[in-house]
């Protein structure tokens, strides 16, 4: 029999939960948020507590935020014609660390995975065609990371975007920087030289 | 910029507080939370708000519990005068599990490290001295951790014991359920041929 509060299991379950974790880190999550560090457990707690009131999506660009539209979708600075399709919040948070990008987004919410049954209709497909059309999007960023569901998702679009008058484009595959060549993957490295440019 | 609502930043702050994680992993868990799956926020919200609520510490054996004395400390059939020694609330539980030791516990909550600063007056050693002379304690199993700090912590509340009249032991040391002589540690083999029992 489990010498555990009823609370502390119920507290347990609760965070395994948390993608990528197991019983064992969610007993040590949760012992120490009781029992080593019950303030942190507190601040957890409140923080839970005021994402669920403030946190919706942008009803334009389906990403995370607390206003709709959101502060990037709302910024008349930004070249709102420009699109960059992402899966999910942590890569617009990463596009907007490096600088680069002045437009707009539009977060799928996932990427197409036959397997699993995610299907064009489970992410912001259609969401995306509606807005291209109203708001007459010049120019689509295909910005999905590389992997093999990431290239379906993008050949997806691109041939639905097909014939339409708009220019479409994906992020650079090649290199990264810093990386060494003789360490590069087979794939990585034949991508960099089908891209090569002059100089 | 960061583009994530302030809510989200507080809740990926809290999150890092986790031992072991990141702020990689807190955004992760902060957006899986309050994006994918909002309904798990609002399950561990609640399961915080309830262990906070109920979860305290047993004031004989100080191991977390939502009755002070705990279930353990007050069955009546168990035997009160034998208490294992250990160093925090997951080893009751494996003790537990084990369903080898029917006497009661003593969470010392830590072992010491006096290079950390943890010294006797940060751990229940005192405590433990009190519930010894009050209960009249016959035997006390020593169940710390064999770890440098755990080893110390044991000579530490052996020298304190000696000479009281009390029996004193400790887990016995060896190969573990399965484990293979020739992958066995130095110290662990060296320990098992120590206390090698005749058959």
């Amino acid at each position: 029999m489990s010498p555990y509060p009823k609370s502390l299991k119920k507290l347990i379950s609760a965070l395994e939960k948390l993608p990528g974790i197991g019983p064992k880190t969610a007993e040590r999550f949760a012992l120490y948020l009781t029992h080593s560090s019950p303030h942190d457990g507190r601040i957890l707690m409140n923080a839970l507590a005021e994402a669920e009131k403030t946190i919706i999506h942008c009803d334009i660009c389906f990403n995370v935020a607390d206003t709709s539209p959101c502060f990037i979708c709302e910024n008349k600075t930004r070249d709102q014609k420009t699109i960059c399709v992402v899966s999910s919040p942590p890569e617009v948070l990463a596009f907007e660390r490096s600088g680069e990008f002045k437009g707009a987004y539009h977060v799928l919410q996932g990427v197409l995975n036959p397997l699993d049954g995610i299907n064009p209709e489970h992410i912001k497909i259609k969401e995306l065609l509606t807005r291209i059309e109203r708001d007459e999007i010049r120019e689509v960023i295909l910005g999905i990371n590389p992997t093999v569901e990431g290239e379906l998702t993008s050949t997806y679009i691109t041939k639905l975007l097909n014939g339409k008058n708009i220019i479409i484009t994906r992020i650079a595959r090649g290199l990264p920087m810093g990386a060494s060549v003789e360490y590069a993957d087979d794939a990585t490295l034949a991508n960099a030289l089908k891209e090569r440019k002059k100089i």
